[in-house]
């Protein structure tokens, strides 16, 4: 019997990497995916095919209400950045940073995790092209899994849980690279903050921006069309 | 302007006792409640009494699927256990652990400080009657702070968020003197893991065992009625 793995699965490009990358390593795999108020509500369906194609063996998907919270542009009126500069996607944090956001994905895989019996858990953070995102800094995951294992009964009673961070030091080429030496479908996956009601992706915004210079730096065609 | 803070609010003794705690020190108090599939469907009918009384902002009662992910007496079809000895209420990690609860309902509370712009948080968590729960040590709610300041915005920018336990060395006792004097109103509160179909409190689960005997080694009459 393989071990159980949780791994946290949005339905884009570094979440279905990060399945494939635990899947290589022979987990028994446990996706879990949010509906959470965000505006791309395509992700979800993305996550279900990628779920199927990579043969896990349950997929959970949870309704929170993040939106209720409130302060981002990916769950609220505010409206979501486009066409900024390198150094604007890179300098600083930006408006569609959801509060504490990974740190709830993250409870929640812990507690699925510990109800399933799992001490591996998987997330796609990155701390290259991460935008500025704070919650997807090696020292925070650190700090997370630290954390977690005082936290919980499996913790304290010495089944101590690992984070797993695979993409955390590659680039979105080298991530591409990867998934597609593992078989992963990126025509199935969704990247854009706030695709079209048809559901094309804008081209425009920071993840599309970053989505298309990774394709292009790995000198692999995008199966996905864009707006822009 | 007082400052913002984010108190857990369960509607039982120790929740509510931290937010007339957390009102005493002039705060101004958001309210933080969850419906997560818990087997005692009157804790938030009693939090949202307790808020009223203590004049909060605002509260939040948010709909979380704790139950989907399993795993406690509290939340699935496990009995909750009742009649058990001191030595087993305190020494070991009981059924009505609920995989990483508080690790969930901490990331939410982050989430709306947050959002709020509120760098306090205040949860009732208790070391000493705390039934060998691991996520109510001082440890632990010192990690979870400390990643919680690795893993956010403001964190990040310079503005730390403070995870206040008051109550986390004090006995039922202490609390209940407390909270008297701070004139909040047990009568109004929900202790029972699993209440009778008409709102009485069993009388016999570790949570109502510790209750009856905190107001009991306070000299304070218990307002509320039990089965047993």
């Amino acid at each position: 019997m393989s071990a159980k793995a949780v791994v946290l699965l949005s339905g884009g490009i570094d979440s279905s990497t990060t399945l494939a990358i635990a899947r290589n390593e022979n987990y028994d795999l446990y996706a879990l995916s949010f509906r959470y108020g965000q505006k791309n509500r395509l992700e979800v369906p993305a996550a279900k095919k990628i779920a199927r194609t990579l043969k896990v063996k349950d997929h959970l998907v949870l309704d929170i209400d993040l939106a209720a919270i409130g302060g981002s542009a990916l769950t609220t009126d505010i409206p979501v950045p486009r066409e900024r500069t390198d150094e604007d996607i890179l300098g600083d944090i930006p408006g569609t940073y959801v509060p504490a956001r990974n740190i709830v994905f993250l409870s929640y895989a812990l507690s699925w995790a510990e109800s399933l019996g799992a001490s591996d858990l998987f997330i796609g953070v990155n701390a290259v092209d991460y935008s500025g995102y704070p919650d997807c800094r090696p020292e925070f995951i650190e700090a997370f899994q630290r954390m977690a294992n005082m936290g919980t009964k499996a913790g304290a009673e010495g089944r101590p849980f690992t984070i797993h961070t695979p993409l955390i030091r590659m680039t979105k080429a080298q991530i591409i690279q990867k998934g597609i030496a593992l078989g992963v479908d990126y025509g199935l996956t969704q990247s854009c903050y706030d695709p079209s009601p048809r559901g094309t992706a804008c081209g425009v915004c920071d993840s599309c921006v970053l989505r298309k210079r990774g394709f292009n730096q790995a000198g692999i065609p995008d199966p996905i069309v864009y707006d822009a």
